[in-house]
């Protein structure tokens, strides 16, 4: 089995090797310049912050389905410890085990690969066990902030909840930048809002997996003709699931972080932000979204927080 | 043993229980209000981001010292994995094990205790192995974003690196503050350069860790009158080490974060920072420094970024 | 709520504190003597090594009910690493995260307390965050070799496997044992068969959970008369689930650890045991299930073998 | 750079790849019959066990040297919790994390590779992140009791510790086997003794990692002539280190595990064996040194027991 040529024809189309440099390691995020943040910030309007992170906790989004992308492990390894003998000041300390790709997190580049080959055609067998990703790993995406626009297609449908296995497509995009009023340019991190996270915050874990909307596999074709620097939603698989496609499993995946070199963010909360935005019809802000730089990894939990 | 009466003046003059109410849990973060945040925004000149985050890897700062304050585990368990069948996108997972204060980190409030009590009067035995901190944890502190004021003591001193043992006295942040030409004002978070951390980055972890400059005791109280929102410095111990005061183990530690209700934050790089501050002359910009919000946990990594 | 007096009661009657001195921390481990050992393997008829042990992998038998007691996470840290160059031997290592009572595993006599209390009257706050238990840990129960005697109850019952909520009573022992053609005797390490992993062997991870056969409140008396080492079976929850007394939960539980003084394990798989005993009509063996010996743990995974 | 022709010539000698069948997964393991188990139970004489295992805790033999062997961070996950209500009884669990390879353990065969190839001509590349060693995992070592043979070669050269870099040859275990006044046989796990662990338990671990004795690459050849089942010694590093030969970096691990198809142990502790065994004369004893079954795992901890 491989690929089909539908897959490979988008790819050609979208493909960033070499834009920035045979040595380059980040991708879109060159995109992001100086101008674009300093601008963001000007566009700051109230200083309101809404964080779009899930709770870390055992309890989180993973239901075990995917081996070794485990739920965080709190576990405390000193608790009001007097260290330094009785009466005096006590300390506590913890320690985690988790998925690095468990909660709400970005892929890095070299999470996926296809036919041999990550992001700017380094060769897929550069990640190993020793080390981890040698190219592109989160601890090169050091400078992760710019203007956010959030793309609400669950209400520009009119509901809080795309229904599962609907395919967020270009059209869908296009209507929720409607309802934004504005357009997204060069250097923006994309947030698409499908809803699908409320299944998860009302309890209902596998509902949440799946089957899940999710971006259509037509879309990388739009953020690439807007020199989108990264992306990130509010499901568990990014892209639809079930596929649109029988057999094609993940092309989007492969087409932002293999061919456009481009980050993506999965299992953001983006309902409070969905809210405030709507309240002032303003859907664009600075974002903050910077990985936690875990040498040689291909993810990471991150904290984003957006500015309105 | 008990804590002798200098530090108990001292604690009575910084303490904020109930300053914002007996329910509250995020002590000294209410200072950054929206406004504040709004025109650190503003404050913005060219948009340039700088990191403040070590790496995150197995060779970090921390040496075995304190028990269970272990270095970052990266391991792979997923390498190119083809979970859908032979020639399809291949994924790679990762998952980590570490102390949540071993590198660039954030102290929640009830990372230490004194006489039996947290912030707020909190009993110190609400911290238990069974979820953790049930107050103050910090997966409250969600909204760390602020002004951020670099104050360089180290530069100021005329010096790459604070000597061993150095205590940073009022009078030092005074100077520095003039170096800066600015004033700290209420909700600021405060960075204070010792330039200690060039040891661990010049390969002596050892020398690094002991002995350290770091904060003096006296200096809690000019952090209080001017309504300082938190600080973070380059430091392991984050306080003077050898402590000032025999017998009085990290007191500076117990004011901020039991008495004042205040975050700190240990080992973070701030030399691309002064650098850059120095060249511009402006000591101001906008942080953002989100905490992962672990559910229960006493401190977490961190990923600050200074936008200038 | 308190532990009504039935349970008292009965825990007076079983009481060993102060049988082996104050200091004493093993328990009835004490009753493995070096004579019972000689005669055990004295007992050996064939060599045949039966392994008693699950193999620990993510798909264990935890489903996520009990917080932190979390399957074992394999990951590999090196993969064919040439750490001397290219062309050398190459090295694979491995890490592992895992709750230490997660699979098949002995329960250390610290693992529970009832009414501020552990095994010898040692205090429950005994055991901290910092350094685990300090009294009785399993690292202190270091010569776990003795006679083990297999009391097949599902057989004698006719049975493959108990139903859930059967509680095992002294009677199904007795009839167990009459099966067995044996008497218990002093050191003697009992290993009780329901049956019940067979849910789990055909991969009903729900069911083995619950409800559960188990043992009675009634047989910690027996398994006192007669001076029994150690009792492990095949189940998760060791006792009956649900407990036979309304509200009185584990009673079991602090009887044998807390009361006797007597280690407990869980999730052994006794089927090939079963089926090895039924051919020859022997149901005794030299047993060896020496724990890991984990400083402060309160319990351990144990790889059994019983030597017919 | 590639093995020396002297390797090449050992290997082909010791090689027993299709002797025991070309779906073989366990080597000399095989030579472990039940009638060997059976005769080393007769030959027990008293019953006393002596336990073989270091404790495993966060100051273990490792100094970090090693990426991803860590020694065990032990943390509680409950303490004390009354998990069914206030006055129920209460439980403590814990979690570990920990390098399978740091403390008294098992090699499998896996664990090392040459020439891209493992025990039985296996490829090394079947050892993957996704799942570990697909084949020889230390989950297939299930059955590890045999006669255990101490060759006390500290003794016998009249020391209690060899020196660092001290080579053991084959003409030092005929004169242990002397002392010992026995011969080695089919399916004995020998156990090696240089003493070199009494560095680490007076509190010198770097001295305990080098330079160390070890064996010699020509004893490969004697435990292969004389069918040994599996080998273990009382040092970090197996062999002797630095290596008899230039640039030829653990011969006796590729030929041992590789070539021959025979676990390894390393980090034993032999002290108390010796002085046993040195106050009765006798050397021999039953052994039981049961793997814990770690699904796909190259090496796991392991709490050996001789009794005598």
């Amino acid at each position: 089995m491989s690929l089909p040529a539908e897959f490979h024809e988008i790819a050609r189309r979208v493909n960033n090797w070499g834009r920035w440099g045979s040595d380059d390691e980040i991708g879109t995020l060159n995109l992001i310049t100086d101008a674009v943040v300093r601008d963001a910030a000007a566009g700051v309007r109230t200083g309101r912050r809404v964080p779009l992170a899930l709770p870390l906790r055992q309890d989180g989004v993973q239901s075990g389905l995917i081996p070794g992308r485990v739920n965080p492990l709190h576990a405390m390894v000193q608790i009001n410890q007097e260290i330094f003998g009785p009466g005096t000041v006590a300390c506590s300390d913890d320690a985690v085990t988790m998925g690095l790709q468990a909660g709400t997190h970005w892929d890095a580049l070299p999470h996926v690969s296809h036919s041999g080959r990550l992001y700017n055609g380094r060769p897929a067998d550069s990640v190993t066990a020793h080390g981890g990703a040698a190219f592109s790993s989160i601890a090169t995406a050091r400078h992760l902030v710019s203007r956010g626009v959030l793309l609400d297609v669950a209400r520009a449908h009119g509901t809080d909840r795309l229904p599962g296995g609907h395919a967020v497509t270009p059209e869908d995009l296009e209507a929720a930048q409607e309802l934004a009023g504005t357009r997204v340019r060069a250097g923006d991190v994309v947030l698409v809002r499908t809803g699908q996270i409320r299944a998860y915050l009302a309890g209902d874990r596998e509902g949440y997996a799946y089957p899940s909307p999710g971006l259509s596999v037509r879309t990388p074709e739009w953020f690439h003709a807007r020199d989108v620097a990264a992306v990130a939603n509010d499901t568990l698989t990014f892209e639809v699931f079930p596929p649109e496609i029988e057999d094609l499993w993940l092309p989007v995946h492969a087409l932002h972080l293999v061919e456009m070199g481009m980050l993506q963010g999965q299992n953001w909360n983006l309902e409070e932000l969905s809210t405030a935005c709507g309240e002032t019809g303003r859907y664009t802000f600075l974002l903050s979204a910077m990985p936690e730089p875990f040498a040689g990894a291909t993810g990471t939990p991150v904290a984003p927080v957006a500015v309105l």
